[in-house]
């Protein structure tokens, strides 16, 4: 193991690097012709103009104020000194409290690593076993772990209880932070100001009907069973084919718009392309006339596409959002079952317009049930069996296989250089791209699944990443051989061994988890303020495609918190804190730097560059505290397995309780405090409706939600829509002259045929028009 | 092990003995003078009439109509003539529900059955293995079942194959058995009449107020935030002191009335009795005046705790039943979250008023979340230490514990016979003392956890026994040595070991359980319907405390259904069918048999005998098919520990999918039936509300409400309460006029004080009336 000094210069150098991406962050975010990369946020919000235009030519894109340099690191306290309840206000409180998380690191280990080393450190370090032992190589960080202790010395006690006082600190932290987020969110519940979502209920499996079309069945039945509540609803239409030729038809104007920005710098010299894939192959053509042809077809096929949606009764899915009068009728319905039927008629609050994921809103239950099997059985050998594909794609390529396929490049391939950098990069390449591709296929699986928001894919998508790192990453480290090795062996070996097996290995792996903190968590955040990738991006857009200060507003790519690959990550710095705050005290100053940094770091990112995809209220806070459980009853699982090979079985039945109690209190806390992020009291909506009432008595609820629902590729939004749409536009989703005169009609012989819903002909008004 | 000889003369002793049990029902139940032990739901019911009046004298006692006894078996048909609507109509559906488990059994296993004879038993017979064994003791039972097929014979494809058909089977009839009682009872909610469990939400953990009584506090909360349904309510008083006195009443009224019709008899002589505990000692003194003098000091007690309960404010406890006016009102009030603290105002469905377990209506939050972590441990204890307190009963209890702690006895204990008997008798029937105490302490452990209705106490109950019965009976049939002892080899073992060890024990098991069977099985329910301990109990308080008809329908003691204790024997009955039908199918008859029989004769008690202490509407079903569903995951596995013993280790792989799927299937049933248990769907409610207010525009369900949730001490049913209570009992729980007085003075103060509730003030009328 490493000595105290090669940690030391180690840590130097992390540090180094990490100081050196901070100075050229610094550096780079003076410059004016930057400040749209590193600070979106601010031009979003409209409160930053554009630099390039106040200032001379040379000032547009360099900074010469040589005094803004010195004082290179003066974000930070700027990033710390907002307000949290003004930081709601600005980013949102999905982002206030993801900082947050951070925050509750610094909170749990600061205590407990005075505390380790005030108490555990000198245990260890008179504990004299390592010195005695000759034939180990050991140094002075071992002296500083739980190894240096005699097996069934009386300084374990100085342990257990140990172990004892950080439970209960990391579970009283736990409690109060989970009461605080409870606390922010009902306060920002109840001070949000009127939202389309507050007052509409997402209905899923809409039965079919022989006698009616969705839109009738879906208000009859509301009409019917909230008679007094139920205002009016939306109905979804299937567009994901219409929004995929949107998107094809934006990525074209893009090529359009880069052409005609070269033609006009150029005027002597028509821009050619060729008509294959790419533009690398086929015959070449003019280019401006190549795209323009190509976007009026695809806008001929885009309106058919819209036509046939308007006019085809299939292309209603069997879903709607409803929306009621009040917030207390849509607590109601949202919280309640409404058919007999527990697999039809599906109520559940609306997700915000934004955060609704369009492609899941209509899978029938069977379906959706046998999904979830699926692909928790995928997830399991995802977990497990990631290695076997890799390996396999490993051995292919390799020299042999590569010369095999592609024999033309036998002579690349026998260059020396170009065979070493083969053998030496290609096996890890094949890993790397994996785990880069890896957040997209848990994604994916998430979607596969079924759930109807981008906001509760992001939860599943975590909780999916995080397992993968727990077995992968943690346990991985630790043991050696694959997952799939390890699984067997834990299924051979009896579960009281498991721990054993992990607990001894542990304090072995300090040395390397620093190193892993320090270059995955130091470097990593720092080049996350750097946002390397987005700056590239942004300069070459800004060059080739923006011509009008609003092309530059596009271009813009502020970017967001990504919850599901960026908490699972902090969980595991999490579970190394409390898996070594009791075993190798050493490894926590380290983590406490991490969350230190990457506090002030997101904190900046989240006032001055990230704009959240949608604002879910913090509804993810149940999961993390659950993840932070689990890391916790891990934590002390490992300390009995490790404890038990010390000669300390009896001793260790003392511990028993701590997973126990630990259990039970998440019990106690999702008991106590998870009700708040998933429903609605009806007191709240009582309180909000009679404030609204009595500010607002003369509201046009209906007006005020006749758009929110709409699919996005039917909003306004799309800049360059043509004009046959635009006439839709003003009047979104109510169908044309001709669909509502059947939709009359057929209502008119339905109501006649069917007499069982006698009160929905109550409701008057044009049952299209919602 | 036995030969099938063996087996078949067993069988036949049981059988006679389970016809001497028959034949003597059939005897007794003919005898007028047991009418009403053996029909007392007619009584109940006011159909049947009392015997002893109608005829001559000695037709009152014994029934001298030979022919009679000719057909001494045909209660049988008759018991299943009566169809399911009536008998649901009769007994209720929580009874008629009941019964199909044990026609589920049928349904179940006749097919397994007949599957397993056909194709199982010729393939085991011809397998030829033990006949090979010469220094073995096998029988021809032996080679009927899985041991007889040699090891890695391809054989055992045969057994896969099928235990894919079991399963398939057995969640088919449990989907199709599932969909029927979920009909059943969304039918039977829907024709049930008007009940006040329909309108009545229990609101639980009402947060204390300074300015307000728990009273006012409910009904100010439910007025505003329920202002269009909130109708009235009823405050619980903790009148559980003044049930005890009225339960020690009841016991001295008995003695009181038995030492009045010995004086009756004898007029001659005034009976006298004893002061001392139980009349065995203290001073001698005329029985009838010492009766009546304890019953009028005790009369004055129970006056002085009801006064003390309608003055006390501390009597009322923080809780309620708040009625509504409508179904649809009711159904969002009791499924909707009302605070934003989730441990207050809790609100579930009223239990209908006969299945209230008054003493649990108040436990807070935080105690709760305790209690429930205690039990859970002490059950845990309960089942895997439970041999450890008996092991040292039993070790007091031998000949020279008792010596030495009662010396006098030694002359007794010195003589031979008794001196055999203790030895055989005495640990044994420590162990048997424990298991008949058991379903009390299980059902102690229950109230401790806080369930605030009978039928759900006896449902939790019921999944604690179960899991009793699987370790402590069918693991501690199979593996030697007590539950703790099997624990810790477990925790030492692989967890791929255990259905191993298990596994291959069972083939050898499977003459105990067919013994098990027709001793516990078929001879426990002849005793049944034998009714030995009702039929003394009612010839004694016959003889005794009879006076009146009145007394004489109060002697007879029913009994009911108890779910409890009897649905968890049945499903180890299940457990063994499961297990057993592809590793020895020569004890699938007897479990055929078992349930035949139990299904004719707990029918003839549902109509004839049983009156149940609730009606719950099948609320239990949900607990019945996920514990068969545990019983079938749990024979899935031990059949992969089996055949992985039988050098077939890779083709275990092939049944892994199993219990994967079996667990799927649990869940799928869940989300498709679950809710129809647990929830009542708006659609529902609606129906019905519209339906009544169209039949009965002017009901008064004020009125109608007003006396549903009054504690049972305060109902007229005592019909020997004093007069001074009945005055009150015509308006039960209306506070006298002293503390109405109070209460409108103090509400005048609290509305005036607080401005809060506005809306409150509206509910017009005295609010201490409901």
């Amino acid at each position: 193991m490493a000595s105290i000094q090669d940690i030391g210069l180690s840590a130097a150098i992390n540090l180094m690097s990490a100081f050196a991406f901070l100075f050229a962050f610094a550096m780079l975010r003076l410059q004016p012709v930057n400040d749209r990369v590193y600070f979106p946020k601010w031009y979003l919000k409209g409160i930053r103009g554009s630099p390039t235009r106040s200032r001379g030519i040379m000032n547009r894109f360099v900074n010469l104020d040589w005094t803004t340099y010195v004082k290179f690191l003066n974000w930070m306290p700027a990033a710390l000194q907002m307000p949290e309840p003004e930081l709601i206000e600005h980013a949102g409180l999905d982002s206030a409290v993801y900082i947050r998380i951070y925050l509750l690191g610094l909170k749990m280990f600061v205590p407990i690593t005075l505390l380790a080393f005030g108490v555990l450190v000198p245990v260890n370090w008179t504990g004299e076993t390592l010195e005695n032992i000759d034939d180990l190589t050991f140094s002075n960080v071992d002296k500083l772990s739980i190894s240096n202790v005699p097996p069934g010395s009386p300084r374990f006690w100085a342990h257990i209880t140990m172990t004892y006082v950080f439970t209960l600190w990391t579970c009283y932290t736990l409690y109060m932070e989970y009461k605080a987020v409870a606390i922010m969110r009902l306060r920002h519940l109840a001070a949000e100001s009127r939202r389309p979502d507050q007052l509409t209920v997402l209905v899923r499996n809409v039965p079919p009907d022989p006698d009616e079309s969705v839109n009738e069945h879906v208000e009859h039945f509301f009409c019917v069973n909230h008679p007094d509540h139920y205002l009016c609803h939306q109905v979804v239409y299937n567009a994901n084919d219409l929004a995929k030729l949107v998107a094809q038809r934006k990525a074209l104007q893009n090529w359009l718009t880069y052409y005609e920005n070269k033609y006009e710098r150029k005027p002597t010299n028509r821009p050619t392309t060729k008509t294959g894939y790419g533009g690398f192959w086929g015959t070449t053509v003019d280019a401006i006339d190549f795209y323009t042809s190509k976007m009026e077809v695809l806008a001929e096929k885009e309106a058919a596409e819209r036509e046939k949606i308007m006019n085809d009764p299939k292309a209603i899915m069997p879903a709607a959002f409803v929306s009621f009068k009040s917030r207390w009728g849509t607590a109601v319905c949202a919280q309640t079952q409404q058919c007999h039927n527990p697999t039809i008629w599906l109520t559940e609050w609306a997700p915000e317009p934004r955060d609704v994921f369009w492609d899941n809103l209509a899978i029938p239950y069977v379906e959706l049930s046998i999904r979830r099997l699926l692909t928790t059985v995928a997830l399991f050998f995802l977990i497990f069996c990631f290695m076997i594909p890799i390996a396999f794609v490993q051995s292919l390529a390799n020299l042999e296989g590569i010369q095999k396929v592609l024999p033309f490049l036998k002579p690349v391939i026998e260059m020396k250089t170009v065979k070493s950098v083969i053998q030496g990069f290609l096996p890890g390449i094949a890993l790397k791209i994996f785990l880069i591709i890896l957040p997209t296929i848990l994604m994916t699986m998430s979607q596969i699944e079924g759930y109807t928001s981008l906001s509760y894919l992001d939860r599943r998508s975590a909780e999916k990443y995080f397992w993968f790192i727990i077995v992968n990453v943690f346990l991985g480290s630790i043991i050696t051989g694959t997952a799939f090795q390890q699984l067997k062996s834990f299924l051979e070996q009896p579960p009281t061994e498991i721990p054993k097996t992990v607990g001894v290995s542990i304090p072995m792996k300090a040395t390397f988890f620093i190193t892993y903190i320090m270059v995955d968590g130091w470097a990593g955040i720092a080049a996350e303020i750097l946002r390397v990738v987005p700056l590239v991006v942004f300069h070459l857009k800004n060059t080739f495609l923006v011509k009008t200060e609003q092309d530059r507003q596009q271009a813009m790519d502020p970017g967001h918190l990504d919850f599901a690959t960026s908490e699972p990550r902090i969980q595991f710095y999490f579970l190394l804190g409390l898996v070594y705050a009791a075993v190798a005290p050493i490894l926590l100053p380290f983590i406490i730097v991490f969350f230190a940094f990457s506090y002030v770091v997101f904190r900046h990112q989240v006032i001055n560059v990230y704009d959240q995809k949608y604002e879910s209220g913090a509804r993810y806070w149940p999961d993390v505290h659950r993840r932070l459980i689990i890391c916790l009853i891990i934590s002390q699982l490992l300390m009995m397995g490790l404890l038990s090979t010390k000669k300390l079985a009896k001793v260790t039945a003392l511990l028993l309780p701590q997973p126990i109690l630990t259990f039970w209190f998440n019990r106690y806390c999702a008991g106590r405090f998870e009700s708040a992020f998933s429903k609605f009291p009806l007191q709240e909506a009582m309180v909000k409706d009679t404030l609204e009432k009595a500010t607002e008595p003369n509201l046009n609820l209906k007006e005020y939600l006749k758009d929110a629902y709409v699919h996005p590729v039917f909003k306004g939004k799309d800049f360059d829509r043509p004009r046959v749409v635009d006439e839709e536009e003003s009047n979104p989703l109510v169908p044309t002259r001709r669909t509502s005169q059947v939709t009359s009609r057929y209502n008119s012989e339905a109501s006649s045929s069917n007499t069982a819903t006698p009160v929905a002909n109550k409701h008057t008004g044009s049952p299209g028009s919602m």
